[in-house]
Protein backbone atom coordinates (compact mmCIF):
# COMPACT_ATOMS: atom_id res chain seq x y z
CA UNK A 1 0.00 0.00 0.00
CA UNK A 2 1.06 3.75 -0.33
CA UNK A 3 0.12 7.16 1.03
CA UNK A 4 0.79 10.25 -1.07
CA UNK A 5 -0.78 13.73 -0.52
CA UNK A 6 -0.70 17.40 -1.41
CA UNK A 7 -1.78 20.45 -1.21
CA UNK A 8 -2.07 23.58 -2.75
CA UNK A 9 -2.08 26.53 -0.63
CA UNK A 10 -1.59 30.39 -1.31
CA UNK A 11 2.38 30.42 -0.63
CA UNK A 12 2.79 26.91 -2.84
CA UNK A 13 2.71 23.26 -3.11
CA UNK A 14 4.07 20.43 -0.81
CA UNK A 15 4.15 17.35 -1.53
CA UNK A 16 4.58 14.25 0.83
CA UNK A 17 4.73 10.34 -0.18
CA UNK A 18 6.16 7.17 1.78
CA UNK A 19 7.79 4.29 0.25
CA UNK A 20 6.56 1.22 1.28
CA UNK A 21 5.84 -1.09 -1.12
CA UNK A 22 4.41 -4.43 -1.35
CA UNK A 23 2.97 -7.52 -2.98
CA UNK A 24 1.73 -9.67 0.97
CA UNK A 25 2.94 -8.23 4.05
CA UNK A 26 6.48 -10.90 3.18
CA UNK A 27 7.49 -9.07 -0.13
CA UNK A 28 7.83 -5.31 1.23
CA UNK A 29 10.02 -2.96 -0.13
CA UNK A 30 11.26 0.54 -0.46
CA UNK A 31 10.72 2.93 -3.54
CA UNK A 32 10.62 5.95 -3.17
CA UNK A 33 7.02 7.58 -4.76
CA UNK A 34 7.94 11.02 -5.69
CA UNK A 35 9.24 11.73 -8.99
CA UNK A 36 10.68 15.92 -9.83
CA UNK A 37 11.16 17.17 -13.46
CA UNK A 38 12.23 21.02 -14.20
CA UNK A 39 14.17 23.43 -15.78
CA UNK A 40 15.08 26.06 -13.14
CA UNK A 41 13.13 29.77 -13.88
CA UNK A 42 10.84 28.02 -16.15
CA UNK A 43 8.78 25.25 -15.07
CA UNK A 44 8.96 22.81 -12.02
CA UNK A 45 6.69 19.26 -11.60
CA UNK A 46 6.27 17.06 -8.68
CA UNK A 47 4.99 13.59 -9.43
CA UNK A 48 3.77 11.34 -6.54
CA UNK A 49 2.65 7.34 -7.71
CA UNK A 50 0.59 4.93 -5.94
CA UNK A 51 -0.40 1.31 -7.22
CA UNK A 52 0.93 -1.04 -9.25
CA UNK A 53 4.43 -0.61 -9.32
CA UNK A 54 5.46 -1.93 -12.43
CA UNK A 55 2.88 0.37 -13.74
CA UNK A 56 3.61 3.17 -11.67
CA UNK A 57 7.63 2.48 -12.90
CA UNK A 58 6.58 2.34 -16.59
CA UNK A 59 5.12 5.60 -16.40
CA UNK A 60 7.72 7.28 -14.99
CA UNK A 61 10.01 6.15 -17.50
CA UNK A 62 7.81 6.72 -20.34
CA UNK A 63 8.19 10.55 -19.17
CA UNK A 64 11.80 10.41 -18.75
CA UNK A 65 12.28 8.64 -22.27
CA UNK A 66 10.09 11.26 -24.22
CA UNK A 67 12.27 14.31 -22.50
CA UNK A 68 15.32 12.58 -23.33
CA UNK A 69 13.89 11.87 -27.21
CA UNK A 70 12.60 15.18 -27.60
CA UNK A 71 8.97 13.38 -27.92
CA UNK A 72 5.80 16.00 -29.45
CA UNK A 73 4.82 16.26 -25.78
CA UNK A 74 6.63 15.81 -23.10
CA UNK A 75 6.50 17.80 -19.03
CA UNK A 76 9.33 19.76 -20.41
CA UNK A 77 7.17 21.42 -23.31
CA UNK A 78 3.40 21.58 -22.14
CA UNK A 79 2.03 24.89 -22.00
CA UNK A 80 -0.37 24.34 -18.91
CA UNK A 81 -0.27 22.00 -15.83
CA UNK A 82 -3.57 20.38 -16.88
CA UNK A 83 -1.87 19.38 -20.46
CA UNK A 84 0.50 17.65 -18.11
CA UNK A 85 -2.01 15.46 -16.45
CA UNK A 86 -4.18 14.72 -19.06
CA UNK A 87 -0.40 13.37 -20.74
CA UNK A 88 0.38 11.42 -17.79
CA UNK A 89 -3.17 9.44 -17.61
CA UNK A 90 -2.84 9.01 -21.23
CA UNK A 91 0.77 7.19 -20.79
CA UNK A 92 -0.91 5.68 -17.63
CA UNK A 93 -3.92 4.42 -19.57
CA UNK A 94 -1.35 3.16 -22.37
CA UNK A 95 1.07 1.26 -20.09
CA UNK A 96 -2.18 -0.20 -17.94
CA UNK A 97 -3.39 -1.63 -21.40
CA UNK A 98 -0.55 -3.30 -22.45
CA UNK A 99 -0.93 -6.00 -19.54
CA UNK A 100 -4.44 -5.94 -18.46
CA UNK A 101 -6.89 -8.66 -19.11
CA UNK A 102 -10.74 -8.79 -17.91
CA UNK A 103 -9.66 -10.78 -15.00
CA UNK A 104 -6.08 -8.61 -13.56
CA UNK A 105 -5.73 -4.81 -13.59
CA UNK A 106 -2.59 -2.88 -13.32
CA UNK A 107 -4.15 0.60 -11.88
CA UNK A 108 -2.27 3.16 -10.64
CA UNK A 109 -2.96 6.64 -9.83
CA UNK A 110 -0.64 9.45 -9.50
CA UNK A 111 -0.66 13.33 -8.51
CA UNK A 112 0.91 15.58 -10.31
CA UNK A 113 1.63 19.30 -9.35
CA UNK A 114 3.82 22.38 -10.19
CA UNK A 115 3.52 25.77 -12.24
CA UNK A 116 4.36 26.80 -15.19
CA UNK A 117 5.55 29.82 -16.19
CA UNK A 118 3.70 32.76 -14.80
CA UNK A 119 0.82 30.69 -14.77
CA UNK A 120 -0.71 29.81 -11.00
CA UNK A 121 0.42 26.73 -9.33
CA UNK A 122 -2.07 23.29 -10.19
CA UNK A 123 -2.51 20.03 -8.45
CA UNK A 124 -4.33 17.27 -10.29
CA UNK A 125 -4.78 13.88 -9.37
CA UNK A 126 -4.76 11.34 -12.20
CA UNK A 127 -7.29 8.69 -11.95
CA UNK A 128 -6.56 4.99 -13.34
CA UNK A 129 -8.87 6.16 -15.93
CA UNK A 130 -6.94 8.75 -17.10
CA UNK A 131 -9.61 11.61 -16.31
CA UNK A 132 -8.35 13.78 -13.45
CA UNK A 133 -9.35 16.33 -10.96
CA UNK A 134 -7.54 19.27 -9.15
CA UNK A 135 -8.20 21.10 -5.90
CA UNK A 136 -10.58 24.08 -4.90
CA UNK A 137 -10.03 26.60 -1.50
CA UNK A 138 -12.71 24.19 0.07
CA UNK A 139 -10.46 21.10 -0.87
CA UNK A 140 -6.58 22.21 -1.16
CA UNK A 141 -5.48 19.02 -1.01
CA UNK A 142 -5.60 15.75 -2.86
CA UNK A 143 -4.55 12.13 -1.46
CA UNK A 144 -3.89 8.81 -3.35
CA UNK A 145 -3.10 5.17 -1.58
CA UNK A 146 -4.65 4.35 1.78
CA UNK A 147 -6.27 8.06 2.31
CA UNK A 148 -8.83 7.34 5.23
CA UNK A 149 -6.78 7.36 8.26
CA UNK A 150 -4.80 10.85 7.57
CA UNK A 151 -7.67 12.61 6.41
CA UNK A 152 -9.27 14.11 9.50
CA UNK A 153 -6.06 15.60 10.66
CA UNK A 154 -6.18 17.32 7.40
CA UNK A 155 -9.52 18.16 7.43
CA UNK A 156 -8.94 19.96 10.84
CA UNK A 157 -5.65 21.97 9.97
CA UNK A 158 -5.55 22.51 6.47
CA UNK A 159 -7.21 26.01 4.67
CA UNK A 160 -6.00 28.51 1.98
CA UNK A 161 -3.76 30.20 3.91
CA UNK A 162 -1.65 27.56 6.10
CA UNK A 163 1.75 28.71 5.29
CA UNK A 164 4.09 26.22 3.91
CA UNK A 165 5.57 25.02 7.00
CA UNK A 166 2.86 24.26 8.49
CA UNK A 167 1.22 22.49 5.88
CA UNK A 168 4.86 20.23 5.55
CA UNK A 169 3.83 19.23 9.40
CA UNK A 170 0.24 18.40 8.97
CA UNK A 171 1.27 16.06 6.06
CA UNK A 172 3.70 14.66 8.72
CA UNK A 173 1.36 13.89 10.93
CA UNK A 174 -1.45 12.52 8.94
CA UNK A 175 1.60 9.67 7.51
CA UNK A 176 2.15 9.28 11.04
CA UNK A 177 -1.57 8.47 11.87
CA UNK A 178 -1.93 6.32 8.64
CA UNK A 179 1.20 4.30 9.35
CA UNK A 180 0.01 3.65 12.59
CA UNK A 181 -3.27 2.29 11.47
CA UNK A 182 -1.88 0.62 8.54
CA UNK A 183 0.93 -1.50 8.83
CA UNK A 184 1.80 -1.59 5.02
CA UNK A 185 2.54 2.26 5.05
CA UNK A 186 5.74 2.81 6.13
CA UNK A 187 8.97 5.50 6.52
CA UNK A 188 11.16 6.55 4.43
CA UNK A 189 9.16 9.64 4.37
CA UNK A 190 9.90 12.58 1.69
CA UNK A 191 8.51 16.08 1.72
CA UNK A 192 8.80 18.64 -0.73
CA UNK A 193 7.83 21.97 -0.83
CA UNK A 194 7.55 24.39 -3.46
CA UNK A 195 7.24 27.96 -3.33
CA UNK A 196 4.81 29.83 -5.65
CA UNK A 197 6.84 31.67 -8.32
CA UNK A 198 10.25 29.93 -7.49
CA UNK A 199 10.44 27.65 -10.43
CA UNK A 200 12.38 25.58 -9.17
CA UNK A 201 13.02 23.08 -6.22
CA UNK A 202 15.11 24.38 -2.67
CA UNK A 203 13.35 22.52 0.03
CA UNK A 204 13.47 18.44 0.34
CA UNK A 205 13.68 16.43 3.03
CA UNK A 206 13.44 12.52 3.58
CA UNK A 207 12.62 11.31 6.88
CA UNK A 208 14.05 7.91 8.06
CA UNK A 209 12.35 5.47 10.15
CA UNK A 210 15.04 6.64 12.94
CA UNK A 211 14.56 10.45 12.34
CA UNK A 212 14.58 12.09 15.40
CA UNK A 213 12.29 14.51 14.50
CA UNK A 214 9.57 12.25 13.56
CA UNK A 215 10.03 10.22 16.75
CA UNK A 216 9.32 13.82 18.83
CA UNK A 217 6.51 15.24 16.16
CA UNK A 218 5.37 11.32 17.48
CA UNK A 219 5.42 11.48 20.97
CA UNK A 220 4.45 15.24 20.97
CA UNK A 221 1.26 14.47 19.27
CA UNK A 222 0.68 11.35 20.94
CA UNK A 223 0.69 12.99 24.84
CA UNK A 224 -1.29 16.17 22.91
CA UNK A 225 -4.11 13.96 22.27
CA UNK A 226 -4.25 11.98 25.12
CA UNK A 227 -4.05 15.27 27.29
CA UNK A 228 -7.03 16.92 24.93
CA UNK A 229 -9.18 13.84 25.28
CA UNK A 230 -8.86 13.91 28.97
CA UNK A 231 -9.77 17.55 28.89
CA UNK A 232 -13.63 16.16 27.38
CA UNK A 233 -16.45 16.93 29.17
CA UNK A 234 -17.18 14.05 30.92
CA UNK A 235 -19.82 11.67 29.36
CA UNK A 236 -21.24 10.73 33.25
CA UNK A 237 -21.87 14.70 33.93
CA UNK A 238 -23.82 15.10 30.10
CA UNK A 239 -27.22 13.48 31.11
CA UNK A 240 -28.78 10.76 33.05
CA UNK A 241 -28.43 7.56 31.61
CA UNK A 242 -31.90 6.21 30.42
CA UNK A 243 -32.71 2.66 32.42
CA UNK A 244 -34.03 -0.20 30.20
CA UNK A 245 -37.22 -2.51 31.01
CA UNK A 246 -36.71 -5.51 32.24
CA UNK A 247 -37.54 -8.87 30.80
CA UNK A 248 -36.98 -9.55 27.20
CA UNK A 249 -35.88 -6.12 26.08
CA UNK A 250 -36.42 -6.77 22.86
CA UNK A 251 -37.89 -3.31 22.78
CA UNK A 252 -34.65 -0.99 23.85
CA UNK A 253 -33.77 1.16 21.90
CA UNK A 254 -36.86 1.50 20.30
CA UNK A 255 -36.62 -0.14 16.63
CA UNK A 256 -36.08 -3.49 18.12
CA UNK A 257 -39.65 -3.75 19.19
CA UNK B 1 -23.18 3.74 4.95
CA UNK B 2 -22.86 3.06 8.71
CA UNK B 3 -20.69 3.31 11.26
CA UNK B 4 -21.21 0.99 14.71
CA UNK B 5 -17.94 -0.16 16.87
CA UNK B 6 -17.99 -2.35 19.95
CA UNK B 7 -15.32 -2.26 22.64
CA UNK B 8 -14.74 -5.16 25.19
CA UNK B 9 -13.18 -3.96 28.38
CA UNK B 10 -12.03 -4.94 31.89
CA UNK B 11 -15.19 -3.17 32.90
CA UNK B 12 -18.22 -4.29 30.42
CA UNK B 13 -18.93 -3.78 26.98
CA UNK B 14 -19.43 -0.33 25.05
CA UNK B 15 -21.66 -0.24 21.99
CA UNK B 16 -21.90 2.79 19.39
CA UNK B 17 -23.87 3.15 15.78
CA UNK B 18 -25.08 5.63 13.93
CA UNK B 19 -28.43 5.80 12.54
CA UNK B 20 -27.94 7.18 8.82
CA UNK B 21 -29.10 4.86 6.24
CA UNK B 22 -28.81 5.36 2.67
CA UNK B 23 -28.78 4.26 -0.77
CA UNK B 24 -27.85 7.04 -3.00
CA UNK B 25 -27.55 10.75 -0.95
CA UNK B 26 -30.82 11.31 -1.91
CA UNK B 27 -32.57 8.30 -0.36
CA UNK B 28 -30.98 9.01 3.26
CA UNK B 29 -33.11 7.33 5.95
CA UNK B 30 -33.02 6.78 9.62
CA UNK B 31 -32.63 3.62 11.20
CA UNK B 32 -31.67 2.42 14.55
CA UNK B 33 -28.80 -0.37 13.95
CA UNK B 34 -29.16 -1.29 17.65
CA UNK B 35 -30.75 -4.58 18.85
CA UNK B 36 -30.87 -5.81 22.42
CA UNK B 37 -31.74 -8.78 23.43
CA UNK B 38 -31.85 -10.38 26.85
CA UNK B 39 -33.42 -11.86 29.96
CA UNK B 40 -32.82 -9.68 33.41
CA UNK B 41 -30.18 -11.56 34.96
CA UNK B 42 -29.70 -14.48 32.88
CA UNK B 43 -28.23 -12.58 29.84
CA UNK B 44 -27.70 -9.91 27.72
CA UNK B 45 -26.98 -9.37 24.29
CA UNK B 46 -26.52 -6.37 21.92
CA UNK B 47 -26.69 -6.30 18.47
CA UNK B 48 -24.86 -3.63 15.94
CA UNK B 49 -25.52 -4.00 12.29
CA UNK B 50 -23.96 -2.48 8.49
CA UNK B 51 -24.52 -3.37 5.16
CA UNK B 52 -27.63 -3.77 3.35
CA UNK B 53 -30.92 -2.86 4.80
CA UNK B 54 -33.02 -6.01 3.61
CA UNK B 55 -31.06 -8.37 5.01
CA UNK B 56 -29.76 -6.94 8.45
CA UNK B 57 -33.78 -6.20 8.82
CA UNK B 58 -34.70 -9.71 7.34
CA UNK B 59 -31.94 -11.45 9.85
CA UNK B 60 -33.35 -8.76 12.95
CA UNK B 61 -37.04 -10.63 12.23
CA UNK B 62 -35.82 -14.08 12.17
CA UNK B 63 -34.04 -13.45 15.49
CA UNK B 64 -37.28 -12.58 17.17
CA UNK B 65 -39.19 -14.78 15.35
CA UNK B 66 -37.21 -17.59 16.99
CA UNK B 67 -37.65 -16.38 20.17
CA UNK B 68 -41.12 -15.84 19.52
CA UNK B 69 -41.78 -18.98 18.60
CA UNK B 70 -39.72 -21.17 21.00
CA UNK B 71 -37.40 -22.34 18.35
CA UNK B 72 -34.59 -24.88 18.91
CA UNK B 73 -31.56 -22.51 18.83
CA UNK B 74 -32.42 -18.52 19.90
CA UNK B 75 -30.51 -16.03 21.43
CA UNK B 76 -32.56 -16.66 24.33
CA UNK B 77 -31.37 -20.16 24.60
CA UNK B 78 -27.58 -20.28 23.57
CA UNK B 79 -25.41 -21.56 25.93
CA UNK B 80 -22.35 -19.50 24.51
CA UNK B 81 -22.08 -15.64 23.12
CA UNK B 82 -19.85 -17.88 20.60
CA UNK B 83 -22.97 -19.78 19.71
CA UNK B 84 -25.12 -16.57 19.45
CA UNK B 85 -22.49 -15.09 16.89
CA UNK B 86 -22.87 -18.62 15.13
CA UNK B 87 -26.39 -18.50 15.15
CA UNK B 88 -26.57 -14.62 13.52
CA UNK B 89 -24.00 -15.50 11.10
CA UNK B 90 -25.96 -18.96 9.85
CA UNK B 91 -29.33 -16.32 9.80
CA UNK B 92 -27.32 -14.10 7.76
CA UNK B 93 -26.08 -16.02 5.09
CA UNK B 94 -29.65 -17.49 4.91
CA UNK B 95 -31.49 -14.05 4.35
CA UNK B 96 -28.54 -12.98 1.90
CA UNK B 97 -28.65 -16.52 -0.06
CA UNK B 98 -32.58 -15.78 -0.82
CA UNK B 99 -32.27 -12.81 -2.72
CA UNK B 100 -27.95 -12.76 -3.75
CA UNK B 101 -27.64 -14.17 -7.68
CA UNK B 102 -23.86 -14.05 -9.32
CA UNK B 103 -23.93 -10.62 -10.35
CA UNK B 104 -26.26 -9.16 -7.30
CA UNK B 105 -25.28 -9.60 -3.51
CA UNK B 106 -26.71 -8.20 -0.52
CA UNK B 107 -23.80 -8.81 2.22
CA UNK B 108 -24.41 -7.30 5.61
CA UNK B 109 -22.44 -7.62 9.00
CA UNK B 110 -23.07 -7.72 12.69
CA UNK B 111 -21.40 -6.70 15.92
CA UNK B 112 -22.77 -8.81 18.48
CA UNK B 113 -21.77 -8.89 22.51
CA UNK B 114 -23.01 -9.42 25.88
CA UNK B 115 -22.77 -12.33 28.35
CA UNK B 116 -24.41 -14.88 29.36
CA UNK B 117 -24.46 -16.09 33.25
CA UNK B 118 -21.27 -16.40 34.55
CA UNK B 119 -18.90 -16.26 31.58
CA UNK B 120 -17.23 -12.94 31.03
CA UNK B 121 -18.73 -10.83 28.38
CA UNK B 122 -17.94 -11.23 24.76
CA UNK B 123 -18.07 -9.66 21.33
CA UNK B 124 -17.82 -11.09 17.68
CA UNK B 125 -17.86 -9.80 14.48
CA UNK B 126 -19.63 -11.48 12.12
CA UNK B 127 -18.83 -11.12 8.59
CA UNK B 128 -21.51 -11.50 5.58
CA UNK B 129 -20.02 -15.10 5.01
CA UNK B 130 -21.26 -16.09 8.74
CA UNK B 131 -17.96 -16.56 9.99
CA UNK B 132 -16.77 -14.66 13.14
CA UNK B 133 -14.15 -12.97 14.98
CA UNK B 134 -13.69 -11.66 18.50
CA UNK B 135 -11.68 -9.41 20.36
CA UNK B 136 -8.43 -9.46 22.21
CA UNK B 137 -6.89 -7.77 24.96
CA UNK B 138 -4.48 -6.29 22.26
CA UNK B 139 -7.55 -5.42 19.92
CA UNK B 140 -10.28 -4.44 22.40
CA UNK B 141 -12.52 -3.19 19.80
CA UNK B 142 -14.77 -4.27 16.60
CA UNK B 143 -16.01 -2.04 13.63
CA UNK B 144 -18.22 -2.89 10.82
CA UNK B 145 -19.46 0.40 7.96
CA UNK B 146 -17.03 3.18 7.62
CA UNK B 147 -14.34 1.65 9.69
CA UNK B 148 -11.16 3.61 8.76
CA UNK B 149 -11.40 7.49 10.05
CA UNK B 150 -12.67 6.86 13.45
CA UNK B 151 -10.00 4.00 13.65
CA UNK B 152 -6.97 6.35 14.72
CA UNK B 153 -8.50 7.44 17.96
CA UNK B 154 -9.67 4.94 19.37
CA UNK B 155 -6.12 3.23 18.71
CA UNK B 156 -4.38 6.09 20.95
CA UNK B 157 -7.02 5.94 23.30
CA UNK B 158 -8.67 2.64 24.29
CA UNK B 159 -6.87 -0.20 26.45
CA UNK B 160 -8.64 -3.14 28.25
CA UNK B 161 -8.22 -0.67 31.57
CA UNK B 162 -9.83 1.58 30.39
CA UNK B 163 -13.09 2.72 31.77
CA UNK B 164 -16.63 2.36 30.60
CA UNK B 165 -17.54 5.99 30.26
CA UNK B 166 -14.06 6.95 28.83
CA UNK B 167 -14.67 4.45 26.42
CA UNK B 168 -17.88 5.92 25.32
CA UNK B 169 -16.54 9.21 25.15
CA UNK B 170 -14.13 7.73 22.87
CA UNK B 171 -16.58 6.01 21.02
CA UNK B 172 -18.47 9.62 20.34
CA UNK B 173 -14.95 11.01 19.01
CA UNK B 174 -14.96 8.37 17.10
CA UNK B 175 -17.77 8.71 15.39
CA UNK B 176 -17.45 12.44 15.10
CA UNK B 177 -14.20 11.97 13.14
CA UNK B 178 -16.26 9.62 10.50
CA UNK B 179 -19.11 11.62 10.28
CA UNK B 180 -16.87 15.04 9.44
CA UNK B 181 -14.73 12.48 6.88
CA UNK B 182 -18.13 10.53 5.62
CA UNK B 183 -21.31 12.22 5.00
CA UNK B 184 -23.59 9.11 5.59
CA UNK B 185 -22.60 8.57 8.65
CA UNK B 186 -24.71 10.83 10.49
CA UNK B 187 -26.56 11.36 14.07
CA UNK B 188 -28.65 10.21 15.94
CA UNK B 189 -25.69 8.38 17.47
CA UNK B 190 -26.78 5.52 20.34
CA UNK B 191 -24.67 4.53 23.17
CA UNK B 192 -25.62 1.45 25.32
CA UNK B 193 -23.43 0.84 27.96
CA UNK B 194 -22.99 -2.93 29.29
CA UNK B 195 -21.54 -2.73 32.99
CA UNK B 196 -20.04 -6.02 33.14
CA UNK B 197 -22.29 -9.41 35.28
CA UNK B 198 -24.87 -6.74 35.55
CA UNK B 199 -26.75 -9.24 32.75
CA UNK B 200 -29.55 -6.51 32.16
CA UNK B 201 -29.30 -2.63 30.32
CA UNK B 202 -29.29 0.60 32.51
CA UNK B 203 -27.18 2.99 30.57
CA UNK B 204 -28.36 3.94 26.90
CA UNK B 205 -28.68 7.48 25.11
CA UNK B 206 -29.63 8.25 22.23
CA UNK B 207 -27.75 11.79 20.44
CA UNK B 208 -29.51 13.64 18.24
CA UNK B 209 -28.07 15.63 15.88
CA UNK B 210 -28.69 19.10 18.06
CA UNK B 211 -27.54 17.31 21.30
CA UNK B 212 -26.06 20.40 23.04
CA UNK B 213 -23.02 17.74 24.45
CA UNK B 214 -22.28 16.47 21.11
CA UNK B 215 -22.13 20.03 20.20
CA UNK B 216 -19.53 20.47 23.28
CA UNK B 217 -17.54 17.62 22.68
CA UNK B 218 -17.09 18.59 19.11
CA UNK B 219 -15.94 22.24 20.14
CA UNK B 220 -13.73 21.27 22.72
CA UNK B 221 -12.30 18.18 20.58
CA UNK B 222 -11.70 21.18 17.50
CA UNK B 223 -9.90 23.19 19.98
CA UNK B 224 -7.41 21.43 21.56
CA UNK B 225 -6.63 19.14 18.62
CA UNK B 226 -5.32 22.23 16.83
CA UNK B 227 -3.90 23.82 19.97
CA UNK B 228 -2.04 20.35 19.96
CA UNK B 229 -1.07 20.87 16.67
CA UNK B 230 0.57 24.37 17.07
CA UNK B 231 2.68 22.92 20.14
CA UNK B 232 4.39 20.35 17.57
CA UNK B 233 8.07 21.36 17.03
CA UNK B 234 8.36 23.38 14.28
CA UNK B 235 9.63 21.48 11.04
CA UNK B 236 11.90 25.05 10.03
CA UNK B 237 14.10 23.88 13.10
CA UNK B 238 13.90 20.12 12.58
CA UNK B 239 17.05 20.16 10.59
CA UNK B 240 18.45 22.16 7.02
CA UNK B 241 16.59 21.54 3.87
CA UNK B 242 18.62 20.31 1.15
CA UNK B 243 19.11 22.01 -1.94
CA UNK B 244 18.16 20.62 -5.23
CA UNK B 245 20.40 20.57 -8.46
CA UNK B 246 19.30 23.01 -10.56
CA UNK B 247 18.42 22.15 -14.33
CA UNK B 248 15.85 19.20 -15.68
CA UNK B 249 15.96 18.15 -11.72
CA UNK B 250 14.76 14.53 -12.76
CA UNK B 251 17.63 13.74 -10.59
CA UNK B 252 16.22 15.03 -7.42
CA UNK B 253 14.91 13.05 -5.18
CA UNK B 254 16.93 9.97 -6.19
CA UNK B 255 14.89 7.58 -7.78
CA UNK B 256 13.78 9.57 -10.55
CA UNK B 257 17.69 9.41 -12.25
Amino acid sequence: MTYCLAVNVNDGLVFCSDSRTNAGVDMASTYSKMFCFGKEGERQMVILSAGNLATTQGVIQRIKRDIKQGADVTLMNVSHMEDAADYIGGLSVAVQGKYSSPDRSFEASFIVGGQIGGEDPRLFLVYPQGNHITTSSDTPYLQIGETKYGKPILDRIITSATPLDKVALAALVSMDSTMRSNLTVGPPFEIQIYERDRLGLRRYHRFDAESEYLREIKRVWDESLNAAFNRLPPIAWAFSWDERADGENAASPPQAG
